[in-house]
């Protein structure tokens, strides 16, 4: 049996016989396993952590294709291996996703994800035959299992609440529905014993994860990416840290301790949040002091992480943007002409920040009920990963100052609240300018920056002008 | 039981209670299991590994710290369980392991790995409670098992050959020693059944692995790099492209092709590389031509990856030298201060390059018979790798063209060989100047710049002075 029809096949390489996997071409993984096992979470997890590393890593759905076929869902009689039109209806959906898998490789693209139950050995077969013998691709399964009650439970109540199936079905019905769904596949499932394919398993109930045959930096790097995730829903809370004073003076980087405003955010967040009772919350910050002071009266543990301090200016760190244009009229060109990728002299760019929180990330991915107090650079990263932003939307993404912003998962997406608390604060973002050619004159590049005041830096030169420590 | 005397306990903090790990404090990772099942080849990779990617790694072998304490050893009687003297010496050099894990934590690094055999359930739980409970460090325990008796047969031939124990030993009676030692440690050997802690299992036979409640980023980095680890002696092969049109010119990057003589190492590297019959040879090169056309003539299948590409000079890629110091003078100057760290504007430092090939070392640290054809940049990094080089002395590693470079496996060290082929070239190695000032003179800043042609880049003005190509 062919699963794809060979005038279909596009550009990708074909012939008859099996070639040896390029080891930097093409990866596809591919999940297997009943439904409501948490196949989709992972797949999904997966790629946004890949797609972040740098990797171009996409999500192919069967259970999309399968509703683009067929719209409206009827029952879990659509899954009855007995009936020849629904599962004749099953095989091309898996079709078309195996499908837009071997387009999406042939088009550059590094990395597949078959999400996908391939119950059967047969289907397996196929998977691995088509993409590995026919298309030199290397293929990874990843095989989730799951035979705890209570957490199968949980994962049905999570698919009702968040599935297009089940969208205004009623709930106990619903998971009636799933129940029959699951028995359907049962009968047909063959568990994965194959021990010549690489393979991760993975018991979503317990978390413990076995590898075979697993080579190669894609697979390795999703091996590691397996062990940070959980499955569990979770809610995360952010906040940047009070005003300070070089945000009142309009300077950027520096180690600048909070402005009397700053110090009054510092308190009602504390009041706030623990008024909240939040069970075992946990606290991230900064090294910085201004991100230490904002978290101090938090009644909960903390912890000072330098992948949290902010973007590393460089040469520029602590100048306000008039003397960044009086001193590097070039740099700040380019930074307005590519804020993702630009990097500061002796400092960082988007990108290196991206990199630099990943470990955060993985921290956060798997934690439930934490505060992280950091920075506006460093948390638009963070809510970036979270929300599913691309790369060029970072630099530009809204996180304003004295707001505590909370995400909390709903399947494998995230709900995103802002709870802007009542003290007053400068605004720092400073919006794209039109003109970013080196060029420019001084009055274009500085068209878009924030009112600040014009105070000589306090930090920098002490005793040169009125000092900021005198406000207080 | 106490292994660390409490008034050896330095400054790391100590109190009665067990404290919850700080989730971005230090990392204690503890391999455990019987001799020759390939723990200090698993401890050592991971180090590297570890420390390529930005963590501070460093392995504290138990067996050296034995030798320390007992420089001389006798045989396998030492190893005797019943013998209280002998077990008490091992049980000292365990206790210096341990605690110099504890100082190197202590002192601000990040990971301290321990690698000891901890047979018994009380030695691992003496770990845990000491690192986690008392010193509030996570700990992950990896176990090493191997019954496959081809593999342990090769296992202690290895050890026989390279470590300081049977040195000058008769290779059977210290193969029949290492039996002998086996022996006495399976009589103690509890295999690890403890499922409350973090583990990951490692069957060094089938390379099969089995993770348990491993969360937090270092362990689950962990986790990835050992799916790339193989522990089978290994050889590789490295050459720099021809020399290309640029390097003649003295011109860095670009995408130029190779010069006459360029040519001849190509025809000259394919004729000895296909002479030596190398099994199962493979070749990676870069994307760029001069690499490419290298390694044209040898037999083998070649891929063109990307991350082997040098490294990228951004607004200097094309610019000779001297048009650097007279176009950009400051960076020039700041590249000579911090060769490591020295980005060119919108474009790469070697710390990026060390990143950038973390793919490639992974695919060739679990690979045999492959021949790498790259750029200085980058050869200097993945050499470095194997060859245990601190980052500082990457920029200024000797891989000078027209050489084939062999590095060999020897237990966890590699051997270094060049293979000088006989076809001139060009000396592309600048030293270090003296004067690093941004203020210097031209003079000072071309010092040591090597001798090369004075054309206009053929590449970017075509037309413009005498074009390399009428050379041929």
């Amino acid at each position: 049996m062919c699963v794809i029809d060979p005038s279909q096949e596009m550009t990708v390489r074909t012939s008859g016989i099996i070639k040896p996997p390029r080891k930097f071409a093409g990866v596809v993984i591919a999940t297997t396993g009943l439904p409501a096992r948490g196949k989709s979470q992972i797949a999904i997890n997966l790629s946004r952590r890949l797609n972040w590393s740098g990797e171009s890593a996409k999500v192919m759905r069967v259970s999309d294709y399968r509703r683009k076929r067929l719209e409206l869902y009827a029952s879990h009689e659509l899954f009855q291996p007995d009936h020849a039109a629904n599962s004749g209806l099953r095989a091309l959906a898996r079709r078309d996703a195996i499908h837009d898998c071997a387009a999406w490789l042939a088009s550059g693209n590094t990395i597949a994800i078959l999400d996908a139950t391939l119950v059967t050995h047969e289907q397996r077969v196929e998977v691995f035959d088509y993409f590995y013998g026919q298309l030199g691709y290397r293929v990874l399964f990843i095989e989730c299992v799951c035979d705890d009650p209570a957490v199968l439970e949980q994962n049905y109540e999570e698919i009702v609440k968040n599935s297009t199936d089940y969208a205004g079905m009623d709930p106990a019905a619903a998971i009636e529905d799933i129940r029959l769904k699951v028995a359907h596949y049962v009968q047909a499932y063959e568990p994965m014993h194959e021990k010549t394919y690489p393979k991760i398993k993975i018991d979503t109930a317990t978390m413990e994860i076995t590898a075979q045959k697993v080579t190669g930096h894609v697979e390795t790097h999703a091996l590691g990416i397996l062990g940070s995730i959980a499955l569990k829903p979770h809610t995360l809370y952010f906040s940047r840290h009070g005003e300070s004073e070089y945000n009142v003076l309009g300077r950027i980087g520096g180690d600048a301790v909070l402005s009397a405003r700053g110090e009054r955010y510092a308190q009602a967040l504390a009041s706030r949040i623990n008024s909240m009772h939040i069970p075992d919350l946990r606290v991230l910050t900064s090294r910085l002091r201004r991100t230490i002071a904002t978290a101090r009266g938090v009644e909960a543990p903390q912890e000072h992480v330098a992948a949290l301090n902010e973007l590393d200016a460089g040469v520029c760190e602590g100048l306000s943007y008039e003397e960044m244009q009086e001193q590097y009229p070039q740099e700040f060109a380019w930074r307005d002409q590519d804020k993702l990728r630009y990097r500061y002299p002796w400092g960082e760019s988007y990108i290196d920040i991206m990199q630099r929180v990943e470990s955060v990330i993985a921290e956060l991915q798997q934690a439930n009920n934490i505060l992280v107090v950091s920075h506006q650079a460093v948390l638009r990263c963070i809510l970036g990963f979270f929300m599913d932003k691309t790369p060029e939307e970072l630099p530009y993404m809204d996180v304003p100052l004295h707001t505590i912003i909370r995400i909390t998962s709903q399947g494998y997406n995230y709900k995103l609240e802002f709870i802007k608390l009542p003290i007053e604060c400068v605004n720092t973002t400073r919006t794209k300018p039109k003109n970013c050619s080196p060029n420019r004159t001084a009055d274009d590049a500085l068209l878009t920056v924030p009112a600040h005041y014009d105070i000589p830096d306090p930090w920098r030169n002490p005793g040169n002008g009125p000092t900021l420590v005198q406000q207080h």
